[in-house]
């Protein structure tokens, strides 16, 4: 079900590759690789990547059929290498082109269950025991994967591809060439309730979720419906595990969020920005484009300005940080301190001052 | 499967509106109106609320049939208006009539999977894919969602809802009126262990896990069993997405919790208690009612007493965090230089102090 | 399908419990027991354990069949005593034998999708609505839950246990006797991508998951496949719910991680270590054996020694939590306020110092 895992079908040779990344290949046009590979395991039908000096004792052994590098590293190498300026993008699309993900061939297995009012395209594919419900539009070539949910009223875009258990509840709506990981939930209904006395009364949520074109929804991550207008995620934004999108947020196009981060309701994030893991954002907050969170920063206030931000205390031996703490709840009471002493000092000061001029 | 996320099913007058909310009608009782909108998008079959200064302008600009709001702001408002003393109570209210869930179905999909010795009202629903296991009672008019999994012997009580793809433990016991989102694992085994010298010896989980009358859990979110009584969430606390609860905790009723927040294990949260997001709790805690954490907050002991509490420290430039950081690990040495001012000023201390008296 | 949750169905007496548990028993060799239970709920087919000094009251009052305890506590029970070094290990034993797993039962449910290339051992059972993809190796005794989902060319060892809605992703390895916890995901693509411009390009993930034997994951955790290697959770290691293991990581044997925390990218941790609740880790690291993280910590660097770390602020009210942030954020200057002062009083210092002398 997670098609990039399948055993390497293509096989390309150097000089297809060399033309197809752009690179200025150094070697024989006609040697062919079947993979990709560490520089410390390659065989002779590996291609590898070199970008990081620390792996340098490893180019020089390696025994890949080539290597993508760039030129200042080239005469490190002791087999074939494609130089490119950025070695490891050129990597990617390699690995991609040779390990492309299985093509979806179209149907349903026997045991999914698909209303009869779902309409889907013969290019698709629904899993075992995967369920469309009444309503769902699934578009070419899409994959349900296995044990999948697709609420009532859904629409699937082309070539998307639901890997497993994911559920995508009622009214959804989800781009092209979109990828949910497995136990992924799109469009629970978002925690709002009003306050009646002592009891919580739950306010209907109304809206959808869109998940524009090229959105990838890591494992186990949820993304809640908006309450009346739609939570959406713009197109290219890339989630990781176990991420809470509140309702009525908005994540820019091409952000990217690390595993663990949760996003409080109707906060909107702009473009290109990084969310480390373990982030956490308060409600209505707007953060704007380029914005950079370091891991676990706990974001409390709209940071408008493009740049890097950060928060939390990294892990020190336990004795020390309990001395730490135990100094810092005393802080204000020593700042406070200080001041009385440059009080007292102050008459002093003129005098001081002029000696040390 | 998440029924208020259907097209609104019901048409009612302002007038009869105003009967249900208790609120004082100004303008045409027998306007119907058929769905709730932003004072933004509404038109002339929309129902809205003002409650929040910032969106004065678009209360002076609505299309809506009718805005509920308080008497104060009713000069504002160029419709009908349902006044009233809590307007966000009214309107969650209002949406909940104007957007009912839709009713359950007795039955049973055919691809649902239903133990013989289960016992299913037949005004409940067994979704496709779904599967009941030996010995578990199923009340009137509950929904179990598609791909959902009811554990042997657990108990449903009457209308509650089970969205999709959620999985209930053996034995567990669900009061009248729950909702429990998709990927929800409520009676996992708890995590309990015994170390035999560097191995883990698994101590058997044999409590359940009981969700009283009103209590609503989100999606992906995790309840785990007791080790020997039970864990506990009281009537009518909410629990939002990816929450941990670990084994024996109790929370209190009316108590909500925000989405990422763990919950270690035998740690008791009073009633009427709101935890924000991702807060962390040792466990073996007190934690009184009424007592409130913001977002993030780091629980490592108990709190009888009613109140706001919150720790960590709020996203900035990194350049300044890094400062701020290198000064904290320093703070205790800090201390002590201040300390030893204050002893090397002390003598000066009297004299100054006459001059400034 | 926890099967520990059944009821109990071992009865053993005394002297076979004393017997196999190497303790000493004072009291009726043939009285049977049945369950284990608290001191305070037990009845007389109850065993108990007492190791907590805060039970005392408990263990004086209570009407157990027998209790498990250590020589110096001896005096303090009225009823039969198992004499031994190590109570809850003892217990931890006693209970597994009195609520042994149910015996799993060789077969497949009929609503179970089971390809034709897989190899499923006969003793084996695939439950309901599972799915078992091509050349999937399933060893004897394996249970796979209800809704689970084994992809192509996963192998599962002797005993493991897939609770229920697991999804394990295509290849990926799994020892003997590892239990997997509801909504699990095993083998999800990794958090890979190349920046091409604005856009991020997908690296395919071509390494697998390996769960080594005797190895736990919680329910709603998340292990990502290696990019090019595997990633690793070798045996023994215990993983609570909700937790993230990015790709290439290593967790150490017998390492037991709480609930709720991320491990990022290539990051390895030794053996016998335990982490906290919702500790984060950056990529990359090495973490030795026998390091313990405290709960919440934010772990930004490597850590070889073995201890215990901490870091983060314990919750306090808000409104001296706010004094402290403030105060926090001009620690640099405070910092540097101190040291003009200790230039200041420097000149003082020796005439001060010899007064103090």
């Amino acid at each position: 079900m997670t098609p990039s895992s399948t055993p390497a079908v293509a096989q390309l040779s150097l000089g297809q590759l060399a033309e197809r990344l752009g690179a200025e290949l150094y070697g024989p046009a006609e040697r062919r690789v079947a993979r990709v590979a560490t520089l410390a395991r390659a065989d002779a039908a590996s291609l590898c990547f070199f970008a990081d000096r620390r792996y340098l004792a490893d180019l020089r052994g390696t025994g890949a059929a080539g290597v993508i590098l760039a030129e200042k590293d080239r005469a490190h190498c002791p087999v074939a290498t494609l130089v490119t300026a950025d070695p490891y993008l050129a990597y990617a699309r390699a690995a991609a082109l040779l390990h492309p993900p299985a093509e979806v061939t179209g149907g349903a297995h026997p045991s999914a269950v698909v209303a009869p009012g779902a309409r889907v395209d013969p290019s698709a594919w629904i899993g075992a025991a995967a369920v469309v419900e009444e309503g769902a539009e699934i578009g070419p070539r899409v994959f349900i994967g296995p044990g999948s949910v697709v609420g009532a009223g859904c629409r699937i875009g082309a070539d998307s591809r639901l890997v497993a258990r994911v559920t995508l509840c009622d009214g959804c709506w989800v781009g092209e060439r979109v990828l949910i990981h497995p136990g992924a939930v799109i469009g629970r209904e978002g925690f709002g309730f009003a306050r009646d006395g002592e009891r919580w009364v739950r306010i209907p949520q109304l809206g959808r979720v869109r998940l524009e074109d090229d959105v990838e929804i890591g494992a186990n991550t949820t993304v809640d419906r908006g309450a009346l207008e739609d939570t959406v995620i713009e197109h290219g934004a890339k989630l990781d595990n176990l991420i809470q999108i509140g309702h009525n947020c908005r994540i820019g196009a091409h952000t990217a969020m690390a595993a663990c981060s949760g996003i409080s309701g109707s906060t909107r994030i702009g473009r290109s920005c990084t969310i480390g893991g373990a982030v956490g954002m308060a409600g209505h907050l707007e953060i704007g484009d380029n914005v950079h969170f370091t891991g676990m920063a706990m974001v409390t206030r709209s940071f408008a300005e493009p740049g890097l931000y950060s928060s939390g205390i990294p892990a020190m031996p336990s004795a020390e940080w309990r001395r730490t703490i135990a100094r810092l709840r005393h802080l204000d009471e020593l700042a406070r301190r200080v001041k009385q002493l440059e009080q007292r000092v102050e008459p002093e000061h003129d005098k001081l001052g002029q000696k040390s001029d």
